[in-house]
C-alpha cells in the first residue's frame, strides 16, 4: 500500500500547473509513436473527501481540452455485462488521459454495499481479482492505470456533514448510502481494503495538500515512461496441428436428406437463439472462401435481421489502433444486442496480425489469455459464446478462389492479398493450432467443422449452435 | 408518390450484384474526396411484407463488410430524447451504406398506434415535418437518405399469417400490433399514408420481384451523384453588429458584493439545475480569451462532478469530417446525461469555419436554420438550451493575450493561431453579429455578456442561466 506522508509541504501551485501541462502535451505527442500510452485515472473515496474539487482542480491546472472527466454515479451489477462494458468506451486512446470516477470498484462497492443479500466475500474478492486483472490487460495494451482512492476518517464526515446545506444534503443523500451510520461506515472501510492495496491513499483532511498530492500523482502518471517490450522472453512452443486442419474430412451426404434437415435445423437453431433472456455471441473464422458468408447466410434464415446483428471485421481504422485491440469489439457489444454475429473476430491478434507481424511476439502471445479473460467475463455475464472454425484444405481454397475469379459478381471477394495468405498457409495453421491449443475452454470451446463439403459443413455448423447453446 | 409498376421483367441476378459491388466500391472510394456522399436507406412495411428477406438478399448480392445493417425493433417516442437521438450514432459516415430499419417512422407508428390516446393529427403531422426537415439536412450534408415502404395488401397478410409456424408467430406477435386486425390494418395504412408521399413502395406479393425492386433502388441511390453546391446564390445580408459586441459595457462592482452575490447566486444556479428532470445545456461562446474556462469555473462551483459533464470542442477529428458537422454533437448527447456543459459548440459552423473558409458560403449560410432546428428538437424534448455569448473589447483581448505570454503555465492558452485570428476580428464580429440575428430564438436565445470586467460578468453568467431556467 503506498500512504503519502501527512502534510507534505505546499508546493508551487503554477509550476505544478506547468508541469502538468507540459506532461500532458508530451503525452499527446506520443500518438501514433512507438511508445505511445494512454493514462486511466479511477478515482472513488468516502463521500464529502472532496475527489469532486480535487478533480475540478485539476481541470483547473491542467489545458481542459485534453483531459477528459467522467463521472457517473455508481451503478449495482444487474450480471447482464462484464463490469468494464459501460466504461469500455471511455477508455482513453493513445495520447490521452481521462479521469473516471464513476468506475467498476465504486459499482462494485454499491452493490456490496446495497443489496439486501449483500455479496459474499469469495464472489467479491472474485470481482477484484477480475478487476486487477482486466486493468493489467489495459496496461499491457499501453493505457496506464492508476487508482486513488480519497479517504477521510469518520469525525471528520460528520463534521463535513454538520456543515452542509440542506440542497447539497438532499443530492448526497441521492446516492444511497447513509454516511451517518457509522456502521455503514466502518463497513465500507472493511470492504474497500480488500482492494486498495494497490491504490494511491490520500488523506483528505487538508483541502489544499489533497488536490496536490492528487495532481502530483497524476503527473507521475503521465511522465512514466513505459517500456513497450515487443520481443517475448522465452521460445514459442508451437501447439500440433489438429489433422481435421491438415486434410478435412469430407462427407458427402445426399441433397434431399440435406434440404429436409437443414429447414428442420435452421428453424431449430432460430428457436433457440430467441430462447431465454441470455445474449449469443456466434464468432466465425477461417482461412479465406473457407465459407464464413454461407454459413451466416444459414445461421439468420428463419431470423428477422432486427433480432440480429452482423458485424463483418474489416482491417482496424488508424483511430481504432490508438486502443487495445479488444476495443473495438467492446465497442460493438451493448447489453441488450441479444444475438451477435461475427464474420471473424478478436481472433485476428493471434492470426493475421500474428503472421503479417501486426503484432510482436509477446503482444500476440499474451493475447490468448487476454482473449479468454473476455470470453470468460462475457459468459460470466449470461452470454453464450459459440466459436466455429470452418475448415478447407488448400486444394479446395484453390478451387474456390479459381472460382471466384471466374464469377464476375464474386470476384471482389478475391484480391491480391488472398493469394499471398494463401503462400502462408502453413503459417496460418500453425496459428490456428496455437489458438486451439489455448483458447479452447469449456464455456467457450472451439467448434472446428470440415468445410470441403459445404452441405455437411452447414448442417455441421447448426448443430454445434445448438449444442452450444445446450438445444441439442 | 413513386409507384413501381407491378411484375417488371426480372433482371440478371448477377448483373445486379456486379453493379451493385461496382456502386458499392465506386462510394467508398469518394471517401475524403469533394463529392463524397454516404447513402441512408430506411426501411418500414406492413409486417411479413418480407423487409428482412429483401435485406438478407441485399446483403448476399452486396459485400458485406461495407454494408451496414441496423435493425432494432420500434421503441414508443418518450418525450425526453429528439426522435433522431437513438439513431445518430448509426448515419453512416461518407462512403458508407447503411440500412436501418429500426428508424424514427417505424417509431412514429409505433406510438401513434400504441397509446392508449393516440398522437393527435396536428402533433403526428408535425413530427412527419420535422423527420422530412432532419433528412433534408442530412442529404444538404451529403447524406443520401432514399425511403422505401414494403407494402403488402390485407388479403396476402392474412394468408401469411396462416402459413407461419407457431414460434415464428409468436416472435412477431412480441411487435406488439395485432395483424388479424383490419381495423387496425387499415388504421396503419392511413397513418404511413401521411408520410409515404415522398416514399418508395415495393408491392410485395412476389417474393423475387420484391427483392429485385429494392435493391434496385438501392442501387440507383448509390449511383446518384448529388452535386455539393458550394457557393451561394444570392447576396449575403450582413446584420449590424451589436453595440454590446464592438464596445463592450464595463461595469464595475465592489469586491466584497461580488463574493456574497458570487456565493448566493453559485448555490441557486447549483439548485436550480438539479431540479426536475429535464437536461440542461449551457453552450459558451465568444472570442478567444473571453473568459470561458473561468466562466465554467463558476458554474460548476457547487455541482459534484458526478453531475455534469463538461465538452471542450477543439477542431473536428479526421474521422468526424467524414459527418455532417452535427454528428459529433448528436454523438455527445445522451437521454440521461442532466447537465452539458460546452466550452466552444456546434456554433463553431457559422463562427471559425465561416471565417477560415472550412465551410463554404452555401454551408455556413444553411447551417443557421439546421442549427435553429437542432435547438428545437432539443428543446421540445425536455432540454433547456442555454446559449452565452462572452464579449470583451479587442483591447482587452490585447492585455489578456499579454498576459498569457507572460504567464509559463498559462502560455498554452495562447498560440499563434490565437494572434492570427485577431487579425480577422471584424470578420469574427460580423459572424457573431450574424449569428445573433439568426439564431436568437425563443426557445434558446442568446444571452450576450460584456466580459472586460470579469467580476460583473460572472454574476451576469449565472443570472443568465437562472432566467433561462426559469429560476431567476
Amino acid at each position: 500500500m503506498v500512504k503519502e506522508q501527512s502534510e507534505p509541504a505546499l508546493a508551487d501551485e503554477d509550476q505544478l500547473s506547468l508541469d502538468l501541462i507540459d506532461a500532458q502535451y508530451a503525452l499527446k505527442d506520443t500518438q501514433d509513436q512507438p511508445n505511445a500510452k494512454s493514462v486511466l485515472v479511477l478515482v472513488s473515496g468516502i463521500e464529502l473527501a472532496g475527489k469532486g474539487e480535487a478533480v475540478k482542480q485539476l481541470r483547473e491546472w491542467m489545458d481542459p481540452r485534453y483531459l477528459r472527466v467522467k463521472a457517473d454515479a455508481p451503478e449495482m451489477f444487474n450480471n447482464t455485462q462484464p463490469f468494464w462494458l459501460p466504461y469500455a468506451r471511455f477508455i482513453p486512446a493513445e495520447g490521452q488521459i481521462a479521469v473516471m470516477f464513476g468506475n467498476w470498484y465504486g459499482d462494485l462497492l454499491t452493490t456490496a454495499l446495497h443489496v439486501s443479500q449483500p455479496l459474499d466475500e469469495t464472489l467479491y474478492d472474485e470481482y477484484v481479482d477480475n478487476m486487477r486483472a482486466y486493468e493489467q490487460d489495459l496496461k499491457n495494451n499501453h493505457v496506464d492505470v492508476i487508482k486513488i482512492w480519497f479517504d477521510l476518517s469518520w469525525k471528520s464526515l460528520q463534521k463535513r456533514l454538520d456543515n452542509m446545506d440542506a440542497s447539497e444534503l438532499h443530492w448526497h443523500k441521492l446516492h444511497g448510502l447513509n454516511w451517518r451510520n457509522k456502521k455503514q461506515y466502518d463497513r465500507l472501510q472493511k470492504l474497500r481494503q480488500r482492494f486498495t492495496e494497490d491504490w494511491i491513499i490520500i488523506d483528505c483532511e487538508d483541502e489544499k495538500s489533497r488536490d496536490q498530492q492528487f495532481a502530483k500523482h497524476v503527473l507521475r502518471a503521465l511522465k512514466h515512461c513505459p517500456e513497450h517490450v515487443k520481443s517475448a522472453q522465452h521460445k514459442w512452443k508451437q501447439a500440433d496441428i489438429p489433422a481435421v486442419l491438415q486434410q478435412p474430412p469430407v462427407e458427402k451426404i445426399d441433397k434431399n436428406e440435406y434440404k429436409l434437415e437443414l429447414d428442420k435445423l435452421t428453424r431449430k437453431v432460430a428457436d433457440a437463439l430467441r430462447f431465454g433472456e441470455r445474449n449469443v455471441i456466434i464468432a466465425l473464422e477461417g482461412m479465406d472462401a473457407a465459407g464464413k458468408g454461407g454459413a451466416i447466410k444459414r445461421i439468420v434464415k428463419s431470423l428477422d435481421p432486427r433480432e440480429y446483428e452482423i458485424y463483418s471485421i474489416a482491417a482496424p481504422e488508424k483511430h481504432e489502433l490508438r486502443h487495445p485491440y479488444l476495443w473495438r469489439f467492446w465497442n460493438k457489444l451493448q447489453p441488450n444486442e441479444r444475438i451477435s454475429i461475427f464474420d471473424r473476430t478478436w481472433y485476428g491478434r493471434v492470426l493475421v496480425e500474428r503472421v503479417e507481424g501486426f503484432a510482436s511476439d509477446v503482444e500476440w502471445q499474451r493475447a490468448f489469455e487476454e482473449i479468454n479473460r473476455f470470453e470468460k467475463d462475457l459468459s460470466d455475464s449470461q452470454t453464450v459464446v459459440v466459436k466455429i472454425w470452418l475448415s478447407i484444405s488448400k486444394d479446395e481454397q484453390y478451387t474456390r478462389f479459381k472460382e471466384r475469379e471466374k464469377t464476375p459478381h464474386k470476384r471482389f471477394k478475391i484480391t491480391s492479398e488472398d493469394w499471398r495468405n494463401r503462400e502462408k498457409w502453413d503459417e496460418y495453421l500453425h496459428a490456428a493450432a496455437d489458438m486451439f491449443e489455448r483458447t479452447n475452454t469449456d464455456y467457450a470451446p472451439w467448434y472446428i467443422i470440415a468445410n470441403d463439403d459445404k452441405y455437411s459443413a452447414r448442417l455441421e455448423i447448426l448443430r454445434s449452435i445448438l449444442k452450444q447453446l445446450k438445444a441439442d
